[in-house]
């Protein structure tokens, strides 16, 4: 089990990404396959929401996951270990972000036809990873309690393009000066369609509700 | 007192940054300016500590503050507010970090003659700000508690080039699972030579050592 296979990531040859995006989105439409490209700032609890979420939902979705890091395999391990879910690690040698291209060398190592959904965790950034489109079907983010709820006025792109905001580590909101009802109007401000779900990842308090948003999102697929 | 100086910081011509960041860390030192380049992930409470820190040493030395932000001015806004030093907001328009050319265009702003210390807020991201040399005398990073001490073994750069690592929010010690022994552990393993300070910006535990320490540095330079 601890073992997962390392994809070294190289450059992408494409210059206009955003058909590249374009294509690689119509390709998993027509497999059938939802890919859902998770971000946010490191050290936001990705892996942990992941690991529970995957949980619940893996006796209802065929899922595979790819762990985006400029290096190391510790999160691709932590998921196959306390899921079983296929968890390759995408190594981006030091690259701050992913694009289409980048993003189908790992879905190249998957076995697609048997996958109804991949979650993609991209590299812990605000800021690079929302400027490149992945071909995603699906954009979600991760905005944890103690960095703030100012972040959607600082890294505007990052909350624009994204159609979920999770706001995790609820358990320890007593500990921070965190204002909810101030950041869902931050986050309304940039992008009004943005579904907003609390969670704590630690907890489980709210996974069961983004595990049914996003189960609902597959099947409209 | 409510408004700050925003400058809009233009794409480098310069082709080889390490050379021109050497070259305005020679004129820096000409001029008996020192240059702290502050780095963190987003939210992890640059901006407080900046607080504290400018309180204890303006006094002291003559300092001005840059604050490099994707939009807004909130935080420039905010320290000239809290503290009364000369503060401009650099806007980087999108882009993830500083080279040394974009940090000379901030510097021309301020009046070197009568500074001995300019902090530089870098933009909040733990991957690309570490690529790119600003020219600083020297190179600090934030990392809070919450974001786990895992992070020098997933951001390898950010801790290789920093002398210096604040480890903030002790004050929720107690509600996360770091481990402060693993977390020097892991950061001297990519910078033996990097100095460790625990702080709370919020209750300003900690702060009197870090503004030693700066103190030390300025006077040695």
């Amino acid at each position: 089990m601890g073992e997962v296979k390392i994809i070294e990531i190289k450059k992408s040859v494409f210059a206009d990404n955003e058909k590249d995006a374009d294509s690689l989105r119509t390709e998993l439409k027509e497999k059938k396959v939802f890919l859902l490209n998770l971000m946010s700032s490191p050290g936001s609890g990705k892996t942990t929401t992941l690991i529970q979420i995957l949980n619940r939902i893996k006796n209802k979705v065929r899922v595979a996951v790819m762990e985006a890091d400029i290096d190391g395999d510790v999160d691709a391990v932590k998921i196959k270990e306390a899921t079983g879910v296929p968890s390759i690690q995408l190594h981006t040698g030091g690259m701050c972000h992913l694009d289409a291209e980048m993003t189908r060398q790992g879905l190249d190592n998957l076995n697609l036809e048997e996958t109804d959904l991949v979650i993609l965790e991209n590299v812990g950034n605000l800021v690079c990873p929302a400027e490149f489109d992945t071909g995603a079907t699906c954009n979600a983010m991760i905005l944890s309690v103690p960095e703030g709820d100012d972040k959607p006025l600082k890294y505007p792109l990052m909350f624009s393009v994204c159609d979920l905001v999770l706001i995790n580590k609820m358990d320890v909101l007593p500990y921070f000066d965190f204002n909810m009802e101030r950041c869902k109007r931050f986050i309304q401000m940039r992008n009004a369609n943005a579904q907003v779900i609390p969670i704590s990842a630690k907890t489980g308090d709210g996974l069961d509700a983004f595990a049914n948003w996003l189960l609902d999102r597959i099947s409209e697929c």
